[in-house]
This record gives C-alpha cells, structure tokens and sequence, in this order.
C-alpha cells in the first residue's frame, strides 16, 4: 500500500512522491500522471544517469510530456548511491567525479576496474528496487496492470536498466543509450542477450564515457528483432533534442496511447 | 515552362506527369501535391531505387503521404537507364540483375570494377538532371520557389543523391541511405565531405549490398553538424515500416508544413 508524502499538480500533471522499503533500505520514488487520469494507462519507467536524481529536469519534463501528449503514467526511483538516498556533499562529490568523466578528462581509456565493479554491484542492488516500484505502481488506481509497460534509461539508466528489463517479463520496450559493452563485462552482454523485446538505441559518436565499437558491440548484443541504433556525433551529454521526438514515437507504437485521452 | 501530359487526383493528392529535355535526352518527371494548392509549399525531391522508377509503389506512397499531412510537393524522375528510358525487356533484365545483388548473390565482396564504373557515370549524368527538374518544378504556382527544398533517397538514390546534394545550394536536407563508401570510391567520398546541411542516414545491418564499415565510413564522411544515423537489422530491403514516420518527422522539423493546411 503506497502512502503519498507529497502531491502537486501542474499543466494537468500530477507528480506524488513516495517511498519504498526495499531490503531494508529506503528507496524514494516518484511518479508523474495526468490530472484526475483513473484506470489503468501505460507506464514508463525512466532510469536517471550517473549523479543525476530521480526527478532531474529533463526526465521530469519528458514524464510531464507523456502524461500530457500520451496520458501516460511515469515512474522514477533514486538509485542506489543517488539521490535522496545519499548527502548534499556526497551528491556534489560524486557529480564533479561523473562530470570528470563524461568530459574526458583521466583519459578515456574506460572505467577502472574498481569502477566496473561498484558499477556491477550498483545494478544488481537496483534490479529488486525497479521490480518493488513497479510492483507498487500497479497498485495504483490511476496506473492498474495494464501491460503496456516501457522503460527509458540512458547512460547509468542503461546500465541498471539492462539487467533490469532482462529478467522482468512485464516490460515491453525499452530506449537505452549512451552506454557500451567492453571485454569482459559478461553479465551486462548476457543480459542484452536476454533481451528480445523492441530496443531503441541511442549513441554518440564522440562520447568519452563509451567508445564507438563498445555502442556497436552493444546494440549488437540485444536479441531483439527489432532493434533499432541511432548515432549522433558529439559527446555524452549531447543528445540532439530531436531524439525525445523518436523516444515518444517508439512508446506510441509500442504501449499505444490512452482511449479518450485529449493531448493537452 | 512545363506541359502536362497527363494528371489525375485522387483522395485529396494531384499526380502530374511531365517530360524535360536534358542533354537532347528525354528526362519523365511526375510531380504530387495537394489538389486545388496553390502558392509556394516545401519540396521534396525523391530518387528511386537501382532498377525502380519514378512512381514505384513505396515512394509514390510516400509522396502522397506527404501531400496529405504536410501539404508539400513531391516530384521524382527516372535515373538514366530506368523506368521509362528504357524498355520492358530491359527494366526485366536489370531487375533481375539488382534483385540478385540485393539478395548476395554472386558473393558480397561488393560490385565490380565495371560496375562502380557505370554506377559513378549515371550518378554524374543524373546530377544535371535534377538541377533540371528541381528548375522546372520552382517554376509552377503549387510550388513556387520557396526555399523549403528536401532530397529524399535511398541506395541509388544515394549514389546519385549524394553528388546531386551536394552541388545544389537549394536542398536544405537530405534523406540518404542503403550505401556505403568504399575504398578508391574518391568522387562519392568528396561529394560526401562537402554536404552540410542535415542528413538522416538509413542503414541495414546485415545489407548484402553495403557492408557494414562500408556505411559507417559514408556516414562520417558528412560533414554535417547534424546528422543521424539508423541502424536496422536486415537486409537491403528490409527498412523497417518505422523509419518511414522519422523520416516524415524530419522533412517537417527542417522544411515546416504549409501554412493552413489542415491535414487529411
């Protein structure tokens, strides 16, 4: 039973927070529908990136969006390590460490090896967290079990969202990006083996974090049928905006849209 | 000053067809728009395929679409040695010649010497033929000469399309795909260096016709600040029904729609 500790709505959206408790860990969450919207809808479920937090600008302007132009419902959680989850310091800590990454800056070479560790354990801690947020989502009289259910995660949201989305049956399609598949990183290429669902992916052609034949070698890990890569060139914070055009496109044709919804 | 010598609409879309002398070569010319338009609109200027012709199924589809939804004119013509320059025994010939290429047969070590040879030829000729056309249609009412001019084309369509673009100051944005740079390939490399307006580029992974690296290379051989490539699994032929609405997305982001056009 989910207890909202904070409502607000505006533009027609609906953004409540609420907490999980997941292997006794709290676990903040939030999600975002259409003003006075009941019954069930498709869901999203958007993973931030690296130092991000679950309701950071542009993840939040995309659930208002969908809820807006789709009548979707978008579900968000902090992630182990990020957040609410973690101090005003150690968020600022741990940003300047992203920042320093995404600009290249410690060559780009790739992570450590004590990196792709605590990367590794990072996700296997947030598997359960998205399955028990979901889980309470669909007890949601304005979300229910429709099973028009999607994720969204680029960069660390892809890095979590991976082994996430392959062992949970519920979820249909998925955007992922911004992310590469290096030797040796045997769980993450066996769980893109395991997925087959509609995958979109999106890559930066000059991206510090991933390097071209990591994207490449990614993409081609997903089982999917339809698989579908877009490369554009600059680095990984450099999404060209046309891209959010193509990510609602691809949860409308996949997870549809609400029955007598009128975009806004 | 171009004379129709046949028209005819149907579900809202005008098809007329018209002949230009280039070269003491006839040149077929069909043009689409919405019925009863007048005044300057967008142009799309759409290049069959090796061994189509200008109102192949998919692209006539395509022109028709765009006259409905985004109130532009569509014009096509015939490549040099297709549709209705040559004979029916002939189209049968080079089809069965293309289908075979298409489908590997024969090897995918690429095509000949002679062939690129050949290829690289009707690209040159084609390109005064366009420029031709493209004058033509800018001379008409329901098109005028707004400075909303697209390039739409695929495989032969980029073989040509991509020499064509790039000598011809008033495409604004382009469409490519289904092709690749091969090496000692120097005239499409130089051609391909020197575009730099918008470029959507369509590529299919396991393509008989262009390798891999092959479509990699001509995508980085853009010298467009935006530019997007689509990565599919399949063959030659197997561009999936999606892309067909990014495509339409992109002409309407760079080109617009027409002013109080209300969509069918």
């Amino acid at each position: 039973m989910v207890t909202f500790t904070r409502e607000r709505t505006e533009n027609g959206v609906t953004e409540r927070l609420f907490d999980l408790t997941v292997a006794g860990e709290r676990v903040p969450a939030v999600i975002w529908s259409p003003e006075a919207g009941r019954g069930a809808r498709p869901l999203v479920l958007m993973g931030h990136g690296g130092s991000q937090h679950k309701k950071i600008g542009t993840l939040a302007a995309r659930a208002r969006q969908y809820a807006q132009r789709l009548g979707y419902a978008t579900l968000a959680i902090d992630a182990p390590g990020h957040g609410d989850r973690i101090s005003r310091e150690q968020a600022e800590k741990l940003a300047k460490e992203v920042g320093e990454r995404v600009r290249g800056i410690g060559g780009t070479g790739g992570p450590s090896a004590e990196l792709m560790k605590t990367m590794a354990e990072r996700a296997q801690r947030a598997v359960p967290e998205w399955k028990a947020a979901l889980d309470a989502a669909q007890e949601l009289d304005f979300v229910g079990k429709s099973d028009a259910v999607g994720y969204w995660g680029v960069s660390m949201g892809t890095a979590i969202g991976v082994p996430f989305v392959a062992s949970e049956p519920r979820i249909k399609c998925a955007v992922f990006g911004l992310a590469g598949l290096r030797a040796g990183a045997t769980a993450l290429e066996q769980a893109a083996n395991a997925i087959t669902i509609p995958v979109e992916f999106v890559f930066q052609w000059e991206d510090a974090v991933a390097p071209r034949e990591t994207g490449i070698a990614l993409f081609n890990a997903f089982a999917s049928k339809e698989k579908t890569m877009h490369v554009n060139p600059g680095g990984h914070v450099e999404i060209p905006n046309f891209e959010g055009g193509s990510w609602l496109s691809f949860f409308a044709r996949h997870l549809g849209m609400v029955k007598a919804h009128t975009p806004a």
